[in-house]
């Protein structure tokens, strides 16, 4: 290729794939979400007798409707956070797609490290896999963000306070997930109830004043 | 995150939050009305010998075949009724956009449930739960309308009958859904039959003129 | 709701839906044409012993990849068909859009019709409700299309002509399929090879020109 | 249809479908990346009775993962590439559609090669048909953009050069990728170890100025 023609070629290719990124991601995020639920198996009616035992066998999959919600929150938090990030963004180059289809590459395992945490709840392994995949999800969204701040594809408003502001707030999360993935020396239930908490703040720190700048 | 940064930061998402949110939520749609499919399977080839027993078995799909269609309809109903309040929106925020995450993640619950319900069509349990599937669908429309009320997301030209018009229209589904419900302490057809009759009504009602008003 | 809300009320609805419309098509079309490949399964592992048997064990999916092929030829077939009408027309409303979601839940049943037809190649019941499938397609387009006439949903640069185009060129096609059904009372054979070469036709007419005006 | 009327239709079909098309692909695309996770089976519960049971389970699907990892590179690589042909495009017409269509049928493909060569890695044939689904995706994207240059639908700004040299790309690619499949002829680890470098070099291309031209 002539090095006089790299340019408009490149160039155009990032002009129009922010707005691609952002629909194939949609497209990850939905599939990954409707298939979180594939995991929660209907009961075989050759097992159920009576409402009785219906019943039994639903309680029975209360545990993972608890994993399932706290994924489709994890999912919701990434997503947003993912958003976030290209509203700010003014255009993409090569490297950032690589940087977001690593980061739905991530996403899509979600499910897998969701069923492995519902299958094996007081694994320590099933919970480093899962505690592996959060982080995985926050160190892409910031090599991008870091990515996006080098080339300068960020748009013209967005100021260094804020730039950092979104850096800062990645790193915390990472460390409540780190902390809660620690807990797990105790027990995993420790774990993923103080991980939940940390969601359930980044869900609805906008009403918790105290916690809203972390 | 200094002060002065948030406003800048947090308008940004909302304003592109209402054509993506529109985009994840087509998506989920869209797997979940295609997931539902799943639940209509190919008879084992092992088992059918000629082309008696193969109308047979596909005879015996009926009824889940039934419950497929009631679920298309509750999908789109809902599908139409997410469209239409976002349609009358400016702008989101990060409490809109949780709300419908997690109407989203209602509406990926809907293929499980209606495995449910198709696998266990007389018990009164899985119906309560189908049933709490659309109720939560409901609950989480109104939820996110009166937020967006509340926090002024809403168009311009949205008048006060209008936006109350939209509360009355999910309350009185909702109600006659909840009609639905009871039914089941007589029987669970019953329960389905009312609910099917519901939705034939928001489907079809622009051309039954003494119902349109509900 | 008080009528004088009603008109701007549907008529927003109407604007945005053409819209989101087309993407809840492209995700249902998406998921569908992808869904077609799982009944691609991979052979057992324990199974195949060596290079041989693997090549074997691929050769019987030979006929599946055929029926698969021709899936995903109606799917497309459709996706245009369907892209087409709603390129000509200027906006949606109630009607149209439940139209297009039975559209779409029959769309979404192709996997399904396609994965029996696949099971059952010899049996003349399995190819009628893969013929079916084709047929309701066809008529929910045509119904369609009747319906924005009806209600002037059409752009305003669609003439007479083009619109009685439209309307003959499905009832061709589904002329055609309805033949390719029949010719099942000779061989279902006949019968996958007759639909087969008129999706060709359909796939590959502009270079025929012959059989371009069908 | 009147022989007056077809440039308009057909002008119209192309002008929306090249958003449709993008859009449809990103459906195609997002599905088939989630559904290669479906490959990553959790392990059973019932044979697991230990941390180290489990982390040997786990060990074990690292060459799934591998190849997990491969293919959502492969897909990435040809979304992007599809991505970037469409974005050098003014307008669609019908056959661009179909070449598009049939690309996305063979990348709907790809989660089934995937699973083959998971499951048969040290079999030649499974690496062949690993290998013809990557050639048939380079051979549909060379073929669209040859007819998109014959039927003039490229960008007013679209060079010779340019247009030739992404033309060059796609041979150039290939042509590694063809001496990846046959170092099968040693092993098919010699294949699959050369066909990830390949990919490597695609992904950080812009990185390496050496290679930067391929």
């Amino acid at each position: 290729m002539a090095a006089e023609d790299e340019p408009p070629n490149y160039n155009r290719i990032a002009g129009g794939s922010l707005e691609r990124l952002g629909a194939l991601s949609d497209g990850v995020f939905a599939v990954a979400m409707t298939l979180l639920v594939l995991d929660l198996r209907v009961p075989a009616a050759a097992a159920i007798r009576d409402e009785a035992a219906l019943g039994q066998a639903l309680m029975a999959l209360a545990p993972r409707l608890l994993v399932f919600v706290m994924s489709m929150m994890t999912l919701g938090i990434f997503w947003i956070g993912q958003q976030t990030q290209l509203n700010h963004l003014d255009r993409a180059d090569r490297g950032l797609a690589w940087l977001h289809i690593s980061f739905l590459c991530v996403v899509s395992l979600v499910p897998f490290s969701t069923a492995l945490i519902a299958e094996f709840v007081t694994f320590r392994i099933a919970l480093l896999v899962y505690w592996a995949n959060i982080l995985l999800l926050g160190a892409l969204l910031f090599a991008s963000w870091r990515h996006a701040r080098r080339r300068a594809l960020t748009r013209s408003d967005v100021t260094v306070a804020l730039a950092c502001a979104m850096e800062r707030r990645i790193v915390f999360a990472q460390a409540f997930y780190a902390i809660g993935a620690l807990l797990c020396l105790l027990d995993t239930f420790w774990s993923l109830g103080f991980i939940l908490l940390v969601q359930l703040n980044y869900v609805l720190a906008p009403r918790l004043p105290v916690l809203r700048r972390l």
